[in-house]
């Protein structure tokens, strides 16, 4: 049998899927000693994975697995994420707001508390550069939707290499700042690693001309007193900030009550359990039969 | 020469197009009397339009040309309006109101006035059906962007003959119920018809299930008591209106102040002059050359 143990907010959900699925030779266990895999939740499962003796392979049920790729925690396993199901959801989230925004949604919806009936210039997305630092799955997902609408898409990766054909053009990150001059809308998607960094400073954004900017990767990437600074000089217009450095967000952070700051608790992407399910069992059976394993971590990449 | 009188309210922004395009044997003229051509938005136009004795050819600068197919007015020369430009601004419109209203932006916003950190479950578009009511170019451009978003995608027409390869199924207007009881999402964008009065009435709305509607297409087709049993109801769960029956809206309309209306005044897909200048210089070499107008108006069916 393999001894599979849930950690996660989600936990009854995935106990019920797991029984219903009635995968062959799994047994849900209780018990860290017994487990031979976790199908868990990274910031829940990340300081107690010492107490996992025979542990071989965790499933993340985010695609952030940062919580597990420190280097004080063990890297004995197999850890793979979640990939291929968060483009849709981290799509909605940007072109939601850039609609709202750029549409002039909320300035409706007062005028419409006081019965005023006047319309307001606007410009259509059509046209609109938009830089996608960060062209894995999720990346080539958004740049395929801004491309339908009208946008210029603008890729920015490690190696420069277009990930697909919806990037007009794509950057290697130390060519970043030239990426960013073209940008109406930024938006970063990358994972927490060491080389991200702040890797958004005041200095970076200088090279911003009144952009909307979007962090829906991990809150590392920001220096926040950098992103307070470039709103201030106008380099970025307005910012939609998704994820932090520490959350949840302390409520006395000046986030909060910037108005040209969207803050959104952690919610551009959802693990829904029934899709990262789906994703476990493929693996599972992958795991049963000793072949690799989809969506492998490389701990030392960081992803 | 071919005089051509501009009426709009954009006047100035067309006079310094058509004057910095220099097109070949025209001029602009003032004089009703002598004009051939009319470069018009069609209420500004419509009451005007006997003291044209020569008028051939008008160019409408809105896609909507309700104004100039009623009985009473004349319809002795040719009438074209614009086509294809529109498909972005409606779509833009639709999918930033369906995400602001699935992902619960204004909600959020809500909360980060009070420094309150909670998620709220939501749902992805993808999988959600929309039904789409009229598969001109809008409806053939609506029905692009949210297959892209992964949605299922039914289309609504006269013939019931399917446009494009985005629209899933379509029906004919005769089994609009049909259409209508899988719908997610319900987006009307007919133009104002005699067959279009009413369309949408409490029996018509009856069949919907908790959808969200749109009309971004005429007023004349919503019922609009209609409507607001529909939400009383639940056969809708929100109705997003930027066409009314009388525009603007009188201020004591129920409209206004209601929980489940989102109102805009008429700015789901503007005429921006640029886009409409492009049709009609095309257009006047068509009309120079005696050649056949791009987007001719067919008087009896209105569209």
């Amino acid at each position: 049998m393999i001894k599979v143990k849930i950690v996660s907010r989600q936990q009854q959900r995935y106990v019920q899927l797991l029984t219903n699925a009635q995968l062959p030779q799994l047994e849900i266990t209780e018990d860290p000693q017994q487990a031979t895999v976790l199908l868990a939740d990274p910031p829940l499962v990340a300081p107690h994975l010492a107490e996992y003796p025979h542990l071989q392979w965790l499933q993340s049920t985010y695609a952030g697995i940062d919580a597990l790729i420190k280097p004080e925690i063990r890297q004995d396993y197999r850890l793979t994420n979640i990939r291929g199901i968060f483009g849709p959801l981290i799509a909605e989230y940007i072109l939601g707001h850039i609609l709202n925004h750029q549409r002039h949604f909320p300035r409706y919806k007062l005028q419409q508390q006081q019965s005023h009936w006047q319309s307001h210039p606007y410009q259509s997305m059509a046209g609109k550069t938009m830089v996608i630092i960060g062209t894995g799955t999720i990346g080539q997902h958004l740049a395929k939707v801004g491309a339908v609408f009208g946008c210029h898409i603008i890729g920015v990766n490690r190696s420069g290499i277009t990930a697909s054909a919806d990037f007009q053009k794509t950057y290697a990150i130390t060519a970043l700042n030239t990426a960013l001059t073209q940008a109406d809308y930024v938006v970063s998607i990358l994972p927490a690693t060491t080389n991200t960094d702040d890797l958004f400073d005041q200095d970076r954004f200088s090279h911003c001309k009144n952009a909307l900017f979007f962090n829906v990767g991990r809150g590392n990437a920001v220096d926040e007193k950098g992103l307070l600074i470039a709103l201030e000089q106008q380099y970025l217009c307005h910012a939609f900030i998704d994820v932090f450095k520490t959350e949840p967000l302390t409520t006395d952070h000046p986030f909060w009550r910037h108005p040209k700051i969207t803050l959104t608790p952690h919610i551009a992407a959802e693990s829904f359990p029934e899709q990262v399910f789906t994703i476990f069992k493929a693996n599972y059976f992958h795991f049963q039969q000793q072949q690799k394993l989809n969506y492998l971590i490389d701990f030392k990449r960081g992803y």
